[in-house]
Protein backbone atom coordinates (compact mmCIF):
# COMPACT_ATOMS: atom_id res chain seq x y z
CA UNK A 1 0.00 0.00 0.00
CA UNK A 2 1.05 3.76 -1.08
CA UNK A 3 -0.17 6.61 0.73
CA UNK A 4 -3.08 7.89 -1.24
CA UNK A 5 -2.59 11.93 -1.77
CA UNK A 6 -5.47 14.58 -2.59
CA UNK A 7 -3.56 16.80 -4.95
CA UNK A 8 -6.03 19.93 -5.44
CA UNK A 9 -4.05 22.11 -7.78
CA UNK A 10 -3.70 23.99 -11.44
CA UNK A 11 -2.14 22.40 -14.30
CA UNK A 12 1.39 22.93 -16.26
CA UNK A 13 1.05 21.79 -20.04
CA UNK A 14 4.62 22.90 -20.05
CA UNK A 15 5.89 20.01 -17.20
CA UNK A 16 7.44 21.77 -14.70
CA UNK A 17 5.17 23.02 -12.40
CA UNK A 18 1.35 22.38 -11.38
CA UNK A 19 0.22 18.40 -11.04
CA UNK A 20 2.67 17.59 -12.95
CA UNK A 21 5.02 18.49 -10.08
CA UNK A 22 2.59 17.20 -7.79
CA UNK A 23 2.59 13.99 -9.02
CA UNK A 24 6.29 13.13 -10.00
CA UNK A 25 7.12 14.08 -5.92
CA UNK A 26 4.64 11.76 -4.66
CA UNK A 27 5.49 9.26 -7.01
CA UNK A 28 9.27 9.59 -6.64
CA UNK A 29 8.68 9.43 -2.38
CA UNK A 30 6.89 6.45 -2.43
CA UNK A 31 2.90 8.08 -2.44
CA UNK A 32 0.29 8.08 -4.72
CA UNK A 33 -1.69 11.39 -6.07
CA UNK A 34 -5.20 11.93 -7.03
CA UNK A 35 -5.81 14.93 -8.69
CA UNK A 36 -8.79 17.56 -9.02
CA UNK A 37 -7.61 19.95 -11.50
CA UNK A 38 -8.82 23.76 -10.64
CA UNK A 39 -7.23 25.44 -13.84
CA UNK A 40 -6.14 24.52 -17.22
CA UNK A 41 -3.15 26.92 -17.53
CA UNK A 42 -1.09 28.39 -20.87
CA UNK A 43 2.43 28.61 -19.99
CA UNK A 44 5.78 27.40 -20.51
CA UNK A 45 8.77 27.41 -19.07
CA UNK A 46 8.95 31.28 -19.54
CA UNK A 47 5.90 32.60 -19.32
CA UNK A 48 2.37 32.66 -18.36
CA UNK A 49 0.30 33.55 -20.59
CA UNK A 50 -3.24 32.46 -19.36
CA UNK A 51 -5.57 30.02 -17.91
CA UNK A 52 -9.12 28.47 -17.72
CA UNK A 53 -10.74 28.23 -14.32
CA UNK A 54 -12.47 24.16 -14.44
CA UNK A 55 -16.18 24.20 -12.85
CA UNK A 56 -16.95 23.79 -9.60
CA UNK A 57 -19.69 21.43 -10.83
CA UNK A 58 -17.11 19.36 -12.51
CA UNK A 59 -14.93 19.57 -9.91
CA UNK A 60 -17.61 18.41 -7.25
CA UNK A 61 -18.87 15.33 -9.48
CA UNK A 62 -14.77 14.34 -9.66
CA UNK A 63 -14.08 14.75 -5.38
CA UNK A 64 -17.69 12.79 -4.91
CA UNK A 65 -16.47 10.05 -7.06
CA UNK A 66 -12.78 10.24 -5.73
CA UNK A 67 -14.22 10.33 -2.18
CA UNK A 68 -16.79 7.24 -2.93
CA UNK A 69 -13.76 5.20 -3.93
CA UNK A 70 -10.57 6.11 -2.11
CA UNK A 71 -9.13 6.94 1.65
CA UNK A 72 -7.10 9.95 1.42
CA UNK A 73 -4.05 9.93 3.99
CA UNK A 74 -2.97 13.48 3.07
CA UNK A 75 -4.15 16.90 1.15
CA UNK A 76 -2.05 19.15 -1.01
CA UNK A 77 -3.86 22.26 -2.27
CA UNK A 78 -1.91 24.63 -5.27
CA UNK A 79 -3.43 26.79 -7.25
CA UNK A 80 -7.04 27.85 -6.28
CA UNK A 81 -7.97 30.38 -9.32
CA UNK A 82 -10.86 31.81 -7.32
CA UNK A 83 -12.95 32.55 -4.29
CA UNK A 84 -15.86 30.05 -5.48
CA UNK A 85 -13.12 26.80 -6.17
CA UNK A 86 -11.59 27.90 -2.83
CA UNK A 87 -15.74 27.47 -1.04
CA UNK A 88 -15.50 24.29 -2.85
CA UNK A 89 -12.28 23.45 -1.75
CA UNK A 90 -13.06 24.07 2.24
CA UNK A 91 -16.19 22.47 2.06
CA UNK A 92 -13.98 18.96 0.21
CA UNK A 93 -11.84 19.44 3.56
CA UNK A 94 -14.30 19.19 6.02
CA UNK A 95 -15.29 15.83 4.33
CA UNK A 96 -11.86 14.71 5.55
CA UNK A 97 -11.64 15.35 9.01
CA UNK A 98 -7.79 14.26 10.59
CA UNK A 99 -6.33 14.27 7.41
CA UNK A 100 -3.22 16.87 7.42
CA UNK A 101 -3.13 19.26 4.50
CA UNK A 102 -0.28 20.76 2.95
CA UNK A 103 -1.55 24.40 1.43
CA UNK A 104 0.96 26.00 -1.28
CA UNK A 105 -0.62 29.34 -1.39
CA UNK A 106 0.07 30.13 -5.10
CA UNK A 107 -0.51 33.73 -6.07
CA UNK A 108 1.19 33.94 -8.98
CA UNK A 109 3.23 31.53 -10.97
CA UNK A 110 6.76 31.63 -10.48
CA UNK A 111 7.49 32.15 -14.33
CA UNK A 112 5.83 35.46 -13.82
CA UNK A 113 2.09 36.34 -14.34
CA UNK A 114 -0.91 36.63 -11.89
CA UNK A 115 -2.73 33.67 -12.06
CA UNK A 116 -5.47 34.62 -9.35
CA UNK A 117 -7.78 37.25 -8.77
CA UNK A 118 -7.93 40.53 -6.50
CA UNK A 119 -10.16 38.50 -3.64
CA UNK A 120 -8.19 34.67 -4.00
CA UNK A 121 -5.97 35.67 -0.44
CA UNK A 122 -9.42 37.13 1.37
CA UNK A 123 -10.72 33.81 0.94
CA UNK A 124 -8.01 31.77 1.15
CA UNK A 125 -7.03 33.09 4.26
CA UNK A 126 -10.65 32.78 5.64
CA UNK A 127 -11.27 29.52 4.35
CA UNK A 128 -8.02 27.07 4.04
CA UNK A 129 -5.60 28.41 6.68
CA UNK A 130 -8.11 27.61 9.65
CA UNK A 131 -8.30 24.01 7.63
CA UNK A 132 -4.60 23.61 6.99
CA UNK A 133 -2.17 21.57 8.39
CA UNK A 134 0.67 23.14 7.19
CA UNK A 135 0.91 25.96 4.40
CA UNK A 136 4.02 26.87 2.61
CA UNK A 137 4.38 30.81 1.22
CA UNK A 138 7.03 31.80 -0.33
CA UNK A 139 7.95 35.27 1.22
CA UNK A 140 6.20 37.52 -1.50
CA UNK A 141 3.02 35.27 -1.04
CA UNK A 142 3.02 35.31 2.50
CA UNK A 143 3.66 39.60 2.29
CA UNK A 144 0.01 39.80 -0.23
CA UNK A 145 -1.80 37.09 2.20
CA UNK A 146 -0.84 38.37 5.25
CA UNK A 147 -1.16 42.33 4.43
CA UNK A 148 2.52 43.08 6.29
CA UNK A 149 5.90 43.22 5.47
CA UNK A 150 8.57 41.34 8.09
CA UNK A 151 8.90 37.81 8.19
CA UNK A 152 8.06 37.42 11.84
CA UNK A 153 5.04 39.74 11.04
CA UNK A 154 3.95 37.39 8.48
CA UNK A 155 4.47 34.36 10.05
CA UNK A 156 2.93 35.49 13.46
CA UNK A 157 -0.56 37.11 11.16
CA UNK A 158 -0.70 33.62 9.28
CA UNK A 159 -0.38 31.21 12.79
CA UNK A 160 -3.30 33.86 13.72
CA UNK A 161 -5.66 32.88 10.63
CA UNK A 162 -5.55 29.56 12.19
CA UNK A 163 -2.44 27.60 10.51
CA UNK A 164 -0.90 25.68 13.33
CA UNK A 165 2.64 25.85 11.53
CA UNK A 166 3.49 28.33 8.66
CA UNK A 167 6.90 28.02 6.74
CA UNK A 168 8.09 31.08 4.69
CA UNK A 169 10.48 29.84 1.73
CA UNK A 170 13.62 32.16 0.67
CA UNK A 171 13.48 30.88 -2.59
CA UNK A 172 12.41 34.18 -3.99
CA UNK A 173 15.34 36.79 -2.18
CA UNK A 174 18.88 36.73 -3.66
CA UNK A 175 20.81 36.10 0.01
CA UNK A 176 23.25 33.72 -1.02
CA UNK A 177 21.52 30.83 1.40
CA UNK A 178 18.13 30.63 1.02
CA UNK A 179 16.68 30.52 4.45
CA UNK A 180 13.05 28.81 5.31
CA UNK A 181 11.44 29.70 8.12
CA UNK A 182 8.72 27.68 10.59
CA UNK A 183 6.21 29.26 12.54
CA UNK A 184 4.47 27.31 14.87
CA UNK A 185 3.29 27.88 18.33
CA UNK A 186 6.40 26.89 19.63
CA UNK A 187 8.36 29.65 17.86
CA UNK A 188 10.47 29.83 14.94
CA UNK A 189 13.02 27.54 13.53
CA UNK A 190 14.86 27.91 10.38
CA UNK A 191 16.77 25.44 7.58
CA UNK A 192 19.68 27.55 5.74
CA UNK A 193 20.63 25.77 1.88
CA UNK A 194 23.34 26.96 -0.78
CA UNK A 195 21.40 29.07 -2.89
CA UNK A 196 21.88 27.60 -6.65
CA UNK A 197 22.09 29.29 -9.61
CA UNK A 198 19.63 29.79 -11.90
CA UNK A 199 15.79 29.71 -11.39
CA UNK A 200 13.31 26.89 -11.25
CA UNK A 201 10.05 26.57 -12.41
CA UNK A 202 7.99 24.01 -10.13
CA UNK A 203 10.28 23.92 -6.97
CA UNK A 204 7.06 25.48 -4.31
CA UNK A 205 4.84 22.85 -5.89
CA UNK A 206 7.47 20.42 -5.52
CA UNK A 207 8.15 20.91 -1.92
CA UNK A 208 4.77 21.25 -0.99
CA UNK A 209 4.10 17.74 -2.34
CA UNK A 210 6.67 16.37 -0.87
CA UNK A 211 5.38 17.60 2.33
CA UNK A 212 2.42 15.77 1.89
CA UNK A 213 3.75 12.70 0.99
CA UNK A 214 5.59 12.08 3.65
CA UNK A 215 2.80 13.57 6.05
CA UNK A 216 0.91 11.05 4.63
CA UNK A 217 3.04 8.41 5.08
CA UNK A 218 2.69 9.26 8.59
CA UNK A 219 6.07 10.85 9.70
CA UNK A 220 6.26 13.60 12.16
CA UNK A 221 5.46 17.41 11.00
CA UNK A 222 9.33 18.29 11.62
CA UNK A 223 10.52 14.98 9.91
CA UNK A 224 8.32 15.43 7.28
CA UNK A 225 9.58 19.36 6.71
CA UNK A 226 13.26 18.11 6.80
CA UNK A 227 13.13 15.57 4.45
CA UNK A 228 11.11 17.30 2.26
CA UNK A 229 13.31 20.27 2.32
CA UNK A 230 16.35 18.20 1.42
CA UNK A 231 14.34 16.23 -1.26
CA UNK A 232 13.37 19.47 -3.09
CA UNK A 233 16.95 20.73 -2.67
CA UNK A 234 18.20 17.14 -4.24
CA UNK A 235 15.88 17.89 -7.38
CA UNK A 236 16.99 21.31 -8.37
CA UNK A 237 20.67 20.22 -7.56
CA UNK A 238 19.74 17.93 -10.81
CA UNK A 239 17.78 20.41 -12.74
CA UNK A 240 18.33 20.87 -16.26
CA UNK A 241 17.05 22.61 -19.20
CA UNK A 242 13.93 21.41 -20.97
CA UNK A 243 12.97 24.37 -22.68
CA UNK A 244 14.25 27.68 -23.03
CA UNK A 245 13.15 29.45 -19.41
CA UNK A 246 13.43 28.13 -16.20
CA UNK A 247 15.43 24.98 -15.38
CA UNK A 248 12.93 22.03 -14.20
CA UNK A 249 13.69 20.10 -11.41
CA UNK A 250 14.84 16.64 -11.08
CA UNK A 251 11.95 14.73 -9.07
CA UNK A 252 12.74 11.90 -9.88
CA UNK A 253 16.07 12.51 -7.46
CA UNK A 254 15.80 10.63 -4.16
CA UNK A 255 15.78 12.21 -0.69
CA UNK A 256 19.49 13.38 -0.24
CA UNK A 257 21.00 15.33 -2.56
CA UNK A 258 23.59 12.09 -4.82
CA UNK A 259 24.69 11.73 -8.34
CA UNK A 260 21.99 9.89 -10.52
CA UNK A 261 23.42 5.99 -11.58
CA UNK B 1 19.11 16.07 -20.72
CA UNK B 2 16.07 14.28 -20.75
CA UNK B 3 13.73 13.43 -23.30
CA UNK B 4 10.60 15.45 -23.72
CA UNK B 5 7.97 13.53 -24.70
CA UNK B 6 4.71 15.57 -26.00
CA UNK B 7 1.57 13.46 -23.99
CA UNK B 8 -1.97 14.54 -25.83
CA UNK B 9 -4.49 13.01 -23.37
CA UNK B 10 -7.53 12.62 -20.91
CA UNK B 11 -6.65 13.59 -17.49
CA UNK B 12 -8.40 10.99 -14.62
CA UNK B 13 -8.71 12.25 -11.49
CA UNK B 14 -8.22 9.11 -10.10
CA UNK B 15 -4.51 8.90 -10.75
CA UNK B 16 -4.97 5.23 -12.50
CA UNK B 17 -4.59 5.88 -16.06
CA UNK B 18 -4.97 9.21 -18.65
CA UNK B 19 -1.83 11.60 -17.92
CA UNK B 20 -1.12 10.37 -14.73
CA UNK B 21 0.25 6.83 -15.54
CA UNK B 22 1.88 8.63 -18.77
CA UNK B 23 3.73 10.95 -16.36
CA UNK B 24 4.72 8.62 -13.79
CA UNK B 25 5.76 6.03 -16.92
CA UNK B 26 7.69 8.58 -18.61
CA UNK B 27 9.45 10.11 -15.41
CA UNK B 28 10.26 6.30 -14.27
CA UNK B 29 11.82 5.26 -17.43
CA UNK B 30 14.02 9.01 -17.34
CA UNK B 31 12.02 11.20 -19.90
CA UNK B 32 10.14 14.00 -18.87
CA UNK B 33 6.25 14.87 -20.03
CA UNK B 34 4.69 17.86 -21.27
CA UNK B 35 0.77 17.43 -21.82
CA UNK B 36 -2.22 18.66 -23.32
CA UNK B 37 -5.41 17.32 -21.83
CA UNK B 38 -7.88 16.40 -24.21
CA UNK B 39 -10.69 16.01 -21.85
CA UNK B 40 -11.71 15.88 -17.86
CA UNK B 41 -13.10 12.74 -16.75
CA UNK B 42 -15.37 12.12 -13.94
CA UNK B 43 -13.99 8.59 -12.73
CA UNK B 44 -12.92 6.45 -10.20
CA UNK B 45 -10.84 3.05 -9.81
CA UNK B 46 -14.37 1.52 -10.34
CA UNK B 47 -16.05 3.61 -13.04
CA UNK B 48 -16.05 6.04 -15.65
CA UNK B 49 -18.95 8.51 -15.07
CA UNK B 50 -18.43 10.76 -17.45
CA UNK B 51 -16.26 13.86 -19.68
CA UNK B 52 -15.53 17.52 -20.35
CA UNK B 53 -13.91 18.13 -23.59
CA UNK B 54 -10.91 21.00 -23.47
CA UNK B 55 -11.85 23.33 -26.42
CA UNK B 56 -9.12 23.17 -28.91
CA UNK B 57 -8.99 27.01 -28.91
CA UNK B 58 -7.58 26.32 -25.51
CA UNK B 59 -5.39 23.32 -27.01
CA UNK B 60 -4.21 25.70 -29.54
CA UNK B 61 -2.88 28.27 -27.06
CA UNK B 62 -1.06 25.49 -25.35
CA UNK B 63 0.39 23.70 -27.96
CA UNK B 64 1.85 27.04 -29.23
CA UNK B 65 3.08 28.07 -26.07
CA UNK B 66 5.08 24.40 -25.68
CA UNK B 67 6.19 24.80 -29.40
CA UNK B 68 7.62 27.68 -29.32
CA UNK B 69 9.60 26.63 -25.91
CA UNK B 70 10.49 23.12 -26.23
CA UNK B 71 12.11 20.61 -28.67
CA UNK B 72 10.15 17.20 -28.81
CA UNK B 73 11.65 13.96 -29.06
CA UNK B 74 8.78 11.76 -28.87
CA UNK B 75 4.39 12.50 -29.66
CA UNK B 76 2.55 10.22 -26.92
CA UNK B 77 -1.24 10.66 -27.99
CA UNK B 78 -4.19 8.35 -25.92
CA UNK B 79 -7.65 9.69 -24.97
CA UNK B 80 -8.94 12.48 -27.90
CA UNK B 81 -12.46 12.47 -27.48
CA UNK B 82 -13.65 14.22 -30.65
CA UNK B 83 -13.69 14.43 -34.73
CA UNK B 84 -12.40 18.14 -33.38
CA UNK B 85 -10.03 17.19 -31.20
CA UNK B 86 -8.48 14.69 -33.56
CA UNK B 87 -8.20 17.22 -36.45
CA UNK B 88 -6.46 19.86 -34.33
CA UNK B 89 -3.78 17.32 -32.95
CA UNK B 90 -3.22 16.34 -37.13
CA UNK B 91 -2.35 19.40 -37.77
CA UNK B 92 -0.10 19.85 -34.41
CA UNK B 93 1.95 16.36 -35.60
CA UNK B 94 2.41 18.13 -38.99
CA UNK B 95 4.96 20.99 -36.88
CA UNK B 96 6.67 17.91 -35.48
CA UNK B 97 8.40 16.68 -38.80
CA UNK B 98 10.38 13.14 -37.88
CA UNK B 99 9.02 13.18 -34.40
CA UNK B 100 8.31 9.49 -33.68
CA UNK B 101 4.85 9.83 -32.78
CA UNK B 102 2.91 6.50 -30.05
CA UNK B 103 -1.02 6.14 -31.16
CA UNK B 104 -2.73 4.68 -28.33
CA UNK B 105 -6.15 4.72 -29.27
CA UNK B 106 -8.88 5.00 -26.79
CA UNK B 107 -12.24 4.56 -28.02
CA UNK B 108 -13.76 3.02 -23.99
CA UNK B 109 -11.84 3.63 -20.62
CA UNK B 110 -11.07 0.08 -19.13
CA UNK B 111 -12.60 0.70 -16.45
CA UNK B 112 -16.29 0.21 -18.90
CA UNK B 113 -17.81 3.99 -19.93
CA UNK B 114 -17.35 4.99 -23.42
CA UNK B 115 -14.85 8.24 -23.98
CA UNK B 116 -15.80 8.82 -27.06
CA UNK B 117 -18.72 9.02 -30.01
CA UNK B 118 -19.38 7.45 -33.11
CA UNK B 119 -17.26 9.43 -35.29
CA UNK B 120 -13.69 9.03 -33.36
CA UNK B 121 -12.73 5.57 -34.46
CA UNK B 122 -13.25 7.03 -37.98
CA UNK B 123 -11.28 10.32 -37.95
CA UNK B 124 -8.81 8.26 -35.91
CA UNK B 125 -7.94 6.02 -38.57
CA UNK B 126 -7.68 8.89 -41.29
CA UNK B 127 -6.01 11.85 -39.57
CA UNK B 128 -4.25 9.15 -36.89
CA UNK B 129 -3.13 6.40 -38.28
CA UNK B 130 -1.09 7.92 -41.56
CA UNK B 131 1.06 10.07 -38.76
CA UNK B 132 1.63 7.62 -36.16
CA UNK B 133 4.85 5.54 -35.86
CA UNK B 134 3.21 2.60 -33.93
CA UNK B 135 -0.04 2.27 -32.45
CA UNK B 136 -1.20 0.26 -29.52
CA UNK B 137 -4.74 -0.67 -29.65
CA UNK B 138 -6.10 -3.67 -27.86
CA UNK B 139 -8.17 -6.12 -29.43
CA UNK B 140 -11.36 -4.59 -29.05
CA UNK B 141 -10.12 -1.49 -30.18
CA UNK B 142 -7.96 -2.88 -33.33
CA UNK B 143 -11.31 -4.48 -34.16
CA UNK B 144 -13.62 -1.32 -33.43
CA UNK B 145 -11.03 0.66 -35.82
CA UNK B 146 -10.47 -2.02 -38.48
CA UNK B 147 -14.09 -3.24 -38.68
CA UNK B 148 -13.00 -6.71 -38.80
CA UNK B 149 -12.52 -9.33 -36.52
CA UNK B 150 -9.77 -11.44 -36.55
CA UNK B 151 -6.44 -10.47 -35.46
CA UNK B 152 -4.40 -11.04 -38.55
CA UNK B 153 -6.83 -8.62 -40.36
CA UNK B 154 -7.20 -6.31 -37.81
CA UNK B 155 -2.98 -5.85 -38.36
CA UNK B 156 -3.58 -6.22 -42.16
CA UNK B 157 -6.23 -3.00 -42.15
CA UNK B 158 -4.11 -0.98 -39.70
CA UNK B 159 -1.16 -1.30 -41.66
CA UNK B 160 -3.06 -0.19 -44.52
CA UNK B 161 -4.18 2.88 -42.77
CA UNK B 162 -0.85 4.37 -42.86
CA UNK B 163 0.73 3.08 -39.42
CA UNK B 164 4.11 1.22 -40.11
CA UNK B 165 3.93 -0.79 -36.82
CA UNK B 166 0.80 -1.71 -35.13
CA UNK B 167 0.56 -3.74 -31.72
CA UNK B 168 -2.00 -5.21 -30.97
CA UNK B 169 -2.21 -6.04 -26.72
CA UNK B 170 -4.07 -9.17 -25.78
CA UNK B 171 -4.45 -7.63 -22.36
CA UNK B 172 -8.68 -7.75 -22.43
CA UNK B 173 -9.02 -11.54 -23.35
CA UNK B 174 -8.60 -14.51 -20.64
CA UNK B 175 -6.32 -17.00 -22.35
CA UNK B 176 -3.26 -18.13 -19.85
CA UNK B 177 -0.98 -15.75 -21.38
CA UNK B 178 -1.44 -11.95 -23.03
CA UNK B 179 -0.17 -12.33 -26.23
CA UNK B 180 0.74 -8.73 -28.37
CA UNK B 181 1.15 -9.19 -31.26
CA UNK B 182 3.57 -6.75 -33.64
CA UNK B 183 2.11 -6.55 -37.67
CA UNK B 184 4.88 -4.34 -39.76
CA UNK B 185 5.37 -4.58 -43.35
CA UNK B 186 8.14 -7.54 -42.70
CA UNK B 187 5.69 -9.63 -41.14
CA UNK B 188 3.96 -10.38 -37.47
CA UNK B 189 5.73 -11.04 -34.49
CA UNK B 190 4.78 -11.74 -31.09
CA UNK B 191 5.69 -11.17 -27.22
CA UNK B 192 3.81 -13.42 -24.17
CA UNK B 193 3.46 -12.96 -20.74
CA UNK B 194 1.93 -14.64 -18.02
CA UNK B 195 -1.19 -13.65 -17.50
CA UNK B 196 -1.47 -12.04 -13.84
CA UNK B 197 -4.58 -11.79 -11.68
CA UNK B 198 -7.22 -8.98 -11.21
CA UNK B 199 -7.51 -5.98 -13.58
CA UNK B 200 -5.22 -3.34 -14.01
CA UNK B 201 -6.49 0.86 -14.33
CA UNK B 202 -4.48 2.68 -17.02
CA UNK B 203 -1.98 -0.46 -18.28
CA UNK B 204 -2.64 1.02 -22.35
CA UNK B 205 -1.69 4.32 -21.03
CA UNK B 206 1.52 2.80 -19.33
CA UNK B 207 2.22 0.94 -22.67
CA UNK B 208 2.75 3.47 -24.88
CA UNK B 209 3.93 5.85 -22.77
CA UNK B 210 7.13 3.45 -22.23
CA UNK B 211 7.07 3.29 -25.64
CA UNK B 212 7.06 6.89 -26.62
CA UNK B 213 9.62 7.48 -23.87
CA UNK B 214 12.08 4.73 -25.29
CA UNK B 215 11.77 5.94 -28.81
CA UNK B 216 12.22 9.40 -27.43
CA UNK B 217 15.49 8.37 -25.85
CA UNK B 218 16.56 6.77 -29.17
CA UNK B 219 15.85 3.18 -29.13
CA UNK B 220 14.96 1.36 -31.93
CA UNK B 221 11.31 0.16 -32.73
CA UNK B 222 11.89 -3.83 -31.79
CA UNK B 223 13.72 -2.60 -28.11
CA UNK B 224 12.18 0.24 -27.47
CA UNK B 225 9.23 -2.70 -28.11
CA UNK B 226 10.07 -4.96 -25.73
CA UNK B 227 11.61 -2.67 -23.12
CA UNK B 228 8.34 -0.85 -22.43
CA UNK B 229 6.53 -4.41 -22.27
CA UNK B 230 9.48 -5.61 -20.12
CA UNK B 231 8.75 -2.47 -17.82
CA UNK B 232 5.03 -2.26 -18.50
CA UNK B 233 4.76 -5.84 -17.14
CA UNK B 234 7.06 -5.27 -13.91
CA UNK B 235 4.45 -2.41 -13.00
CA UNK B 236 1.60 -4.49 -12.75
CA UNK B 237 3.08 -7.36 -11.06
CA UNK B 238 3.46 -4.77 -8.24
CA UNK B 239 0.31 -2.97 -8.80
CA UNK B 240 -1.57 -2.50 -5.46
CA UNK B 241 -5.26 -1.47 -4.73
CA UNK B 242 -5.37 2.50 -4.05
CA UNK B 243 -9.38 2.59 -4.14
CA UNK B 244 -11.80 -0.21 -4.15
CA UNK B 245 -11.76 -1.33 -8.08
CA UNK B 246 -9.33 -1.80 -10.53
CA UNK B 247 -5.54 -2.41 -9.48
CA UNK B 248 -3.14 0.28 -10.10
CA UNK B 249 -0.06 -0.60 -11.68
CA UNK B 250 2.99 0.38 -9.67
CA UNK B 251 5.06 3.07 -12.73
CA UNK B 252 7.69 3.31 -10.18
CA UNK B 253 9.03 0.03 -10.44
CA UNK B 254 11.73 0.26 -13.76
CA UNK B 255 12.51 -2.42 -16.37
CA UNK B 256 13.06 -5.96 -15.49
CA UNK B 257 10.43 -7.31 -12.85
CA UNK B 258 11.89 -7.45 -9.68
CA UNK B 259 11.18 -6.53 -6.07
CA UNK B 260 11.55 -2.95 -4.42
CA UNK B 261 13.92 -1.90 -1.89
Amino acid sequence: MKPNILVIAGHDPSGGAGIHADIEAIHSLGGFAATLITGLTVQNSQNVLGFELVSTDLLQRQADALLADMRFDAVKIGMTGSPDIIAFIARLLDRLPGVPVVLDPVLAAEAGGSLSGETVPTAMLRELMPRATLTTPNLPEAQKLAGTDTLDDCGARLLDAGCPAVLITGTHDDTPEVRNHLYTAEGVQHWAWPRLPGTYHGSGCTLASACAAHLGAGLPLPTALAQAQDYVHGALRHAWQAGQGQLIPDRLTTGQPHERG
